[in-house]
């Protein structure tokens, strides 16, 4: 049996009470055919209130020699937005050049979508994860005065945009051959041009591939009224972390929604997390639904290549939503209910 | 009788279409109360394509000494994207500084929501309108070459933000009277940590107002979720483009969402606007739904302080609404509905 490590971050809220049903599930899953050897990393909020640091460069070291990174859930309202969010979170996807944030969205059998009419929801949206407005180039002169200014530079590069729209046409082979460029090229012409003549060029490359072009304003009304319509949406970092949380929400909560930020050339481990955060409002009553993060960990067994255990846990998965989608049940019930189906 | 002059932009597609209906209700609305001298400009992508002008210095000017401004909608397919936007309606918004970009979102009886369970849905989206990444600040090098890196910047200014974040609270102490902050600050730090420090600067003046702030992809999902909760969201100008076309949907359609271009200041002529576009799918076939623009003559009357008038409309149109909603029309069967009921 082939060894993996793992490093394993979970964070805050409920991305603490969540992991060890993650991990408990992968365990079973993989049992006699990978063994996996983790590494607890304490990082997030606590971490930070108690001795200041976020992501320690020997830590950052450390993880970068693992083969894949399970992260929970960062960020805790006792600390200023963007501490945690930057200094650790965003750190990772950044150092470790992930710049495939890869979030599916699938309504299964059993949820209750908040829409009249879902239809067949199940799409992907490949986020570019490096680049963007989350870059940090910014800044502010005169701050607190009436003559403060601050800035956010939203910074793009053909070399950046050329590899994610690639990911998301080879993806689109596999799935139902369609691409969905997203972006806001009407206002925002210089990032916008080059999204756009990028996939112009790459589709040549794809002639099974249709493509179509919506500006994010009317992407977020398609994501209500038509979202079967969709099959991969290619996308900014930005536009990519508005549509997927409302994405999240029509397929009946973002409790069901994995992710993956995947660094394709493998030179960096890729890191799996579901797309909800901490959820300090629920964190401590044990009721978070660790199903998200779960499904994180069939994407992080294929990225790895260990096709068959991940298609068992989207089983397992798949037949407890079915059963019990409805029901208020306990982190715990949801996690034993999952072990118990593989 | 007192007597205003307005420029009459009918703009691309079915902008075009709408805009002698509204200007029929509008006239019957008013009819012996006030006086309308329109004079009607002829801008948009039928001249762009004639003669490569999308806003003239002159006839700025033009528009500048006018006591309002109803336009239908911008944008055509065969022209590149951002050349009428950029030229003409961000031009306009901007050289007007029309800073208060006001989108009510309310879901009237007898229209379908493609939500389950909408609730009752009445908020009002306050979008800064001259500021953020809209400023058409960026650029390109090395453009069409492997190593192209394109920009785009934000930039806000607390005199930007304070005179928005005031209206706002203003805005909600004649409503429900809370107002929510949507940004993104954990990742825009510079940007989201200004707004919110001005928000809860002005907040000290209106006690009485309750605020929250949510970030923009959690808020997409409340809007989804529970958008009843809404009463003012106050956000920057891209979030407020992209919030406001979701609210639109979750209402039942863009078709019955209005919007006022504000320059609250009053050195300039507001501009009023449905949010939908030139929509050049439906365009020429006389199915466009001429309600929002209708509506938006509404906001105009009452910006010009001109209240029965826009209160008969606003009765008129939600009769007609309530009746006719979900039947398949003509564009000219809706006005004629609506005129009717005045
Ligand atoms: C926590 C935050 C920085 C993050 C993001 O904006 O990417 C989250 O919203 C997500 O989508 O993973
Ligand atoms: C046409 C476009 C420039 C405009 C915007 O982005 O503001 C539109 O989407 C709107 O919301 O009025």
């Amino acid at each position: 049996t082939s060894a993996y490590n793992i490093a394993v971050i979970p964070g805050d809220g409920i991305g603490k009470e969540i992991m060890p049903h993650v991990q408990a599930v992968l365990e079973k899953a993989t049992q006699g055919l990978v063994h996996f050897n983790y590494e607890t990393f304490d990082l997030g909020a606590e971490r930070y209130l108690r001795d200041g640091s976020t992501l320690p460069d020997d830590e950052l070291e450390r993880i970068k020699t693992k083969d894949a990174i399970l992260l929970g859930a960062v960020g805790d309202p006792r600390i200023k937005a963007g501490i945690i969010e930057r200094g650790l979170l965003l750190k990772l996807r950044f150092a470790l050049d992930q710049y495939i944030n890869l979030r599916p969205s699938k309504l299964y059998d059993g949820v209750k979508s908040p829409l009249a009419n879902p239809g067949n929801i199940d799409f992907v949206v490949v986020r570019e994860g490096t680049e963007g407005l989350y870059v940090g180039a910014g800044g502010a002169i005169r701050r607190g005065t009436p003559h403060e200014v601050a800035t956010e530079v939203s910074i793009n590069t053909a070399f950046g945009v050329e590899r994610v729209v690639r990911y998301a046409f080879a993806l689109a082979m596999k799935r139902r051959k369609h691409v969905t460029l997203v972006h806001k090229k009407n206002v925002l012409t210089n990032a916008g041009d080059m999204w756009q003549r990028i996939v112009d060029a790459v589709a040549k490359e794809f002639p099974e591939v249709t493509t179509d072009y919506q500006h994010v304003d009317a992407a977020t009304i398609f994501i209500v009224t038509d979202p079967s319509r969709f099959d991969v949406i290619l996308t900014d970092n930005l536009f990519g972390d508005i549509l997927t949380d409302e994405a999240g929400a029509v397929v009946g909560g973002v409790g069901y929604s994995a992710s993956a930020n995947i660094n394709a050339s493998n030179e960096y481990p890729s890191m799996f997390e579901p797309i909800h955060g901490s959820a300090p409002d629920i964190a401590g009553k044990g009721i978070a639904n660790p199903t998200a993060a779960i499904l994180s960990t069939a994407l992080m067994l294929r990225h790895l290549g260990i096709d068959a255990p991940a298609d068992r846990i989207e089983v397992a998965v798949e037949a407890d939503i079915k059963e019990s989608a409805t029901a208020q049940r306990f982190t715990a019930e949801v996690g034993a209910d999952i072990l118990a189906r593989l």
